[in-house]
């Protein structure tokens, strides 16, 4: 197949001159003139012919032989949760260094970061109660992340229910204070894009029991971030305002959330809920790096990267199992093909994203003290779904060439369904910004991910292996092109 | 939302025309020729920018409150498995024909059509003998539809593998004979779209039995028609050649097919199959037809269908329970945002697709016979997946026009992800090509399909709300555009 742009070559010329010799009369500085046009056009329609063939070799073997699959077996069943702290974290460092090691890699290392260590304790419990001592209504709950725990015997407070932190406001400290906020303002399922949904809502678990925290509440339950109607609680950050005293926040499934809206509006609701969570000391962790140097420009790096650290329910398949599993088939696929890096290839799998980008912020100060830059850097942290292509981000002084280089690759990519927006790249990533290289997050089809995303239901059966195959083939194809060519 | 367009009409003609009565020295025709061109492109731009407003309504409606999804699980979870003349597939023609009753159609009938009524009996058994009597190795096999059993003793047989029509013609009769005969070409998975993959394949699965008993072959073990390697076998249609005396067919996993196929490098191997499928009398069934009569164009007709009759294996989710629940959605959400059609829309829930097509035969010959016009017809059977956009078929005299018609409204779809592309629309509505209307497929992704098609994990759980629902807009959106327009 890969003699094709030869031939392809080959036959091009023999239309474009049939008839070489006989023009020998022509001025030769005109004959000349148009050999050099001649040459340069085909010498481009070549290339591309290559790159072509090239990028097909990449989604054929990906598809066919990519152990991106396998990996991520390995990751969510015999190393399993891996919240940055934990000992899951610690054996997801030394698996995957294991991994690294064995792929062809000039070096391999661990770069230490300090990572909060947060631990939930026993699940969050939560029940509507008429009394305190009579429970009527389980719910389906967990506790936020970063979160304190009620102490052992709980919390029972009225319950008083706000959509966002204008209505928070306006009820004000004689109504908040004694309660407990509860968060119901849904994602909003009408947006195509989820991520824009999920922006728009996710300020309630973020902030929530900040905000209620400070007008006196005694606890907050927030509407899980999920796109689908059902019984799954969804987990994340909480971030608490230094200057308030903090306050326990769970999150309860979507139908739970309904159904106390719906009881809300015909009657006080008093609820018990006991949460465990507590904050320990940081603790030593590590970035996990594998990395090729480049043949002819090594000075120049292009990453690629996942998050290694996952929340702590659930076995962190499409978060970020499936990114760190893609960043890893990268040069293992280009080494299948026998292609060299002529930049240096880095592939990192950060420690911490989840609650604290700890490992994100040691490798921008390491990358950033060492005068390094990032030619390139794809993160891949949407979930492993069909590809659609790639959001990009850069520095303004350079954004729009780039963003116009990479445009020009369009006919390459069409055909695997792959285009270019420009926003957000990834959390990992966003902090190389200055260094003026391109920053690109892979996107993947966004319809399933929010049934997934920070859930026990993140599990390995969860991913697909071609649509996971064919991001790690995206993100390879997008580093050939920027190797190949770099982005003048 | 609804009432933007108008402003937006308005904001266009005050820059237009601001100074209007300033202009009446200009001579009269020139004004009135001015005002009609500029009329024209406002009430285009005007209508453009309606029809974006409604898509955009019929996305949001049915992803938020479409009810497909609920239909689906009663569908797969309280129906089942419904195979043409089974008692399932009755308890389908009752259930969906309940459900239509409930959705504002003027009329919802049955057609009668007869049915072959294929019995798999006890599933099929199939395990590595050394001798006749001792088992070495279980194989997960399944019976393929519409074959013959082994009878209750089974069948015992050296195993010869072959991978196309040409290696088991070169092998001949005095090699294949009182063999069974193992088809092994896999599909093809570097295909990015599956069903090209599935179609360079399937042939095994369907002239396989034929070709082998040919030639004295005593049954056939087919490699399952799957994109992944798993435990999962997958049945499907077997068509024996009348000329030719049927032997018994049945298919095993993909990996019990690779080790197989190892196994056999190294040793003869003998199987030991059972099979018990039986080809019962003909029954009577039924299409379930919904239908809501057009209020300016009650003689084109709009179709939208699904098959109602599914495998006997697994719950028929993705093939095809999400293209009945997304027929029935369209006209739901039509209805919900106070559309009436012009042209009459029908839903139609074919029965017998998987093995005879007898309810799309008694369609077509019923429809010809009454001289109907099928503007526009649309069927979903490539599964619940988020769609991509459309497969466009029909007759050569109308075909290029009507392409280019849809075509011109790539902008409206676009921004949902959806494109037209040639090809076969679906096989319940390509009978109705002769009428000269437009045939479209419903194009999902199609990289999660072969996990499930045909197979006992094609269940309710394996659909995603959101992809679903996606789909049925898409369908709806079509439907509108051509209800309102027509095609030329």
């Amino acid at each position: 197949m890969q003699n094709a742009p030869c031939s392809g070559y080959r036959s091009l010329f023999k239309i474009a001159l049939p008839d070489f010799g006989s023009v020998a009369i022509v001025k030769t500085h005109l004959t000349l003139l148009l050999l050099l046009a001649l040459t340069a056009n085909l010498s481009g329609q070549s290339e591309q012919k290559e790159d072509a063939f090239f990028i097909k070799s990449i989604f054929s073997a990906t598809l066919a032989d990519g152990e991106a699959h396998d990996w991520l077996r390995y990751l969510c069943k015999d190393v399993g949760p891996r919240l940055a702290g934990s000992p899951g974290a610690s054996a997801a460092v030394n698996a995957t260094k294991f991994m690294l090691d064995t792929l062809g890699f000039d070096t391999v290392y661990l770069q230490p970061c300090l990572v909060p260590r947060w631990v939930r304790g026993p699940e969050a419990e939560a029940r509507i109660v008429n009394s305190e001592q009579v429970g009527t209504e389980a719910l389906r709950v967990t506790s936020l992340g970063n979160t304190i725990g009620t102490g052992p015997g709980g919390i029972t407070a009225p319950v008083v229910e706000v959509h966002d932190f204008d209505e928070l406001e306006a009820l004000g400290e004689e109504v908040v204070a004694g309660k407990i906020v509860f968060f119901n303002r849904p994602m909003d399922v009408t947006q195509l894009n989820t991520f824009a949904a999920y922006s728009g809502a996710v300020d309630q678990r973020v902030y929530g029991a900040a905000k209620a925290g400070k007008l006196g509440a005694l606890g907050v339950i927030i509407r899980s971030m999920a796109t689908g109607r059902n019984d799954v609680p969804h987990t994340g950050t909480n971030a608490y305002d230094p200057e308030v005293e903090p306050i326990p926040a769970i999150a309860v499934s979507t139908n739970d959330a309904d159904m106390l809206s719906r009881l809300l509006d015909k009657e006080e609701i008093r609820i018990h809920f006991s949460s465990h969570g507590q904050m320990l000391d940081p603790v030593p962790s590590y970035n996990v790096i594998g990395e090729k140097r480049g043949t002819t420009h090594p000075d120049e790096i292009i990453l690629v990267g996942g998050h290694l650290d996952s929340w702590d329910i659930g076995e962190g398949a499409h978060d970020d199992g499936t990114g760190v599993v893609q960043s890893m088939q990268v040069y293992q696929t280009l080494r299948r093909l026998d292609y060299e890096p002529q930049r240096t290839l880095r592939c990192v799998l950060f420690m911490n994203e989840e609650n604290g980008l700890a490992g994100a912020r040691a490798y921008w100060a390491a990358s950033n003290a060492a005068n390094e830059f990032h030619l390139l850097a794809i993160e891949s942290d949407r979930g492993g779904f069909t590809p659609r292509g790639f959001s990009a981000q850069g520095d303004p002084s350079v954004f729009t060439d780039h963003y116009r280089r990479i445009n020009d690759w369009l006919p390459l990519l069409e055909p695997y369904g792959l285009g270019f927006t420009t926003g957000g790249s990834g959390a990992d990533i966003g902090g190389l910004e200055s260094q003026k290289g391109l920053l690109l997050g892979l996107l993947p089809d966004t319809q399933r991910y929010f049934d997934y995303h920070h859930t026990a239901a993140d599990v390995f059966e969860a991913v697909s292996r071609r649509e996971l195959h064919l991001g790690a083939a995206s993100m390879t194809s997008m580093v050939y092109l920027i190797d190949k060519y770099g982005l003048r």
